[in-house]
């Protein structure tokens, strides 16, 4: 079952109170191919400037990241750059350079766009729409988007919605989409324009799957140490639809499994700066950690 | 199993987006029992003024609520006043006169003091030290605090610790006491000072039980309509500690069920003004509600 990503591949500065680095590995489709390949194959499609170091990207092939549909188009590569306080849920943007992404217009290589499995990274809705069309007949959609795409492109968002199976936001994505501030009534409007599903990814607080008139939580894993949080819904993205990839299944059941893989690799995604943990482990440690979840939320109810 | 709990006994004027009460029954001892109430009988010890409306309390005794340890004192009783914005995630108090409580010293009646459970709800931990040198031989004592007493008590806070089972309290009090913002850690700082259990209240973000090596999470219930927070903390702990003092265990699998029927009465309290939604409740209500949990955090992870 093969898995598409089209997002940014960018160059990522980042300063948390533990460290700083430069120019490093970063983007919607990096942060999601790193985390999906610890369970599945992915393809990547995206723009990077004659600057990026393809060398540190190829480095992903190995891990089963086809980079076949990364283009290098003449100019400089996309880069952010922001700083995290110290507890680390607040952050400044400090630096925006769109670069080669400014003009970056998905071709979808033919032999792609039979993807069973796409997700949408947060680039402009009227993109993604675009995406689609060239994609032929994908058994599940997913897709990402920020305020900036909320405020200024809410047209082609809404059509966009009509399209996708499942929408993954945060909270206040969501609440400013909807209009509503109850995530759950917020959850139902989104989903009584389209898809099926909606994941709220709630950062520390874990995430809400809201679809098939059921509601499940998955909390986020208790880590020792969060080092820096860019990347983090991106790599959830990764685990959920590699988890969907890998097992070819979007029966409910399962997608609460892909939501328990998401936070797992969006976990480890924080635990260190850019998309370095995901070289430090393999397949047995999401296995792992997705195992520790039982014990996170098991309980009896004591009830017959 | 008898069960106990010391705080206070107040009228609350509370103005939400979606309307206002006057002097309604509040404080932290009327919380916890209509909460408790539900699971297991319960002992108030407590003050009020003589302007307190005795025949609103009593109603609570109909409920398995001995009001006998509630004493009547020359003056007025505690008032708290405040109003919430927009979302109820933030509030402003706009009034606090504390009344007969500013001279309240816990008298455990003679009869109270062999009671099993004991809950000493958000008071001066001095009092709290001394309520704890009145009863005998309690099975199980968990206690609330705040920032006020963080900061203005806290080598009496730091000796109470010493003395109960459980620490119950919301994550900018954990981080404040421990000085640590990552609440795990902070968690094992209070541990590491005396009791064997941490519960940390995240409002609507669930609560988190740290203690015995593990961590468990349970979810806010998700309501259709939150219509007023106040007393959500000790309507909680009410039936945290309802639910062990009516199974009598404290094993740590029993303190997960405790939990979630924490969770459940929580939210029912913040879905109508003041108590007013334990009027419309029983139990079977509530333990539909922590049925209804299971669905909420239930998932295979396709692991052998």
């Amino acid at each position: 079952m093969s898995l598409l990503v089209v997002g940014s591949v960018a160059l990522d500065t980042v300063e948390t109170p533990f460290g700083k680095i430069e120019d490093a590995l970063g983007g919607s489709a990096v942060f999601f191919a790193c985390a999906a390949s610890l369970l599945h194959p992915v393809k990547i499609v995206g723009v990077v400037g004659k600057d990026y170091p393809m060398g540190e990207l190829q480095k992903l092939a190995a891990r089963g990241v086809d980079l076949s549909g990364v283009t290098v188009a003449e100019g400089e590569s996309f880069r952010w750059a922001g700083k995290y306080g110290f507890d680390l849920s607040s952050r400044d943007t400090l630096e925006t350079r769109l670069g080669v992404f400014a003009n970056f217009k998905p071709q979808i290589p033919p032999e792609l766009r039979s993807s069973d499995y796409v997700f949408l990274g947060n680039i402009d809705p009227e993109l993604q729409l675009d995406v689609l069309n060239q994609v032929t007949k994908p058994k599940f959609v997913a897709c990402d988007t920020m305020n900036y795409w909320i405020q200024g492109k809410r047209t082609a968002l809404m059509k966009l919605l009509e399209r996708v199976d499942c929408l993954m936001v945060n909270d206040s994505e969501i609440r400013e989409l909807s209009g509503d501030w109850h995530i759950h009534r917020a959850a139902r409007w989104v989903i009584a324009h389209g898809p099926k599903y909606v994941v709220i990814k709630q950062g520390e607080h874990g995430a809400v799957l809201v679809g098939d008139g059921r509601i499940f939580y998955v909390p986020a894993f208790p880590l020792e140490d969060v080092f820096d949080p860019t990347g983090a819904g991106d790599s959830f993205a990764g685990g959920f639809m590699g988890h969907v990839a890998r097992t070819g299944s979007i029966d409910h059941a399962n997608l609460r499994t892909a939501m328990v893989y998401g936070s797992a690799l969006g976990g480890f995604a924080v635990e260190r700066f850019s998309v370095q943990r995901f070289d430090e482990i393999g397949p047995a440690d999401v296995a792992r950690r997705v195992q520790a979840y039982k014990d996170l939320v098991h309980f009896e109810t004591g009830l017959a």
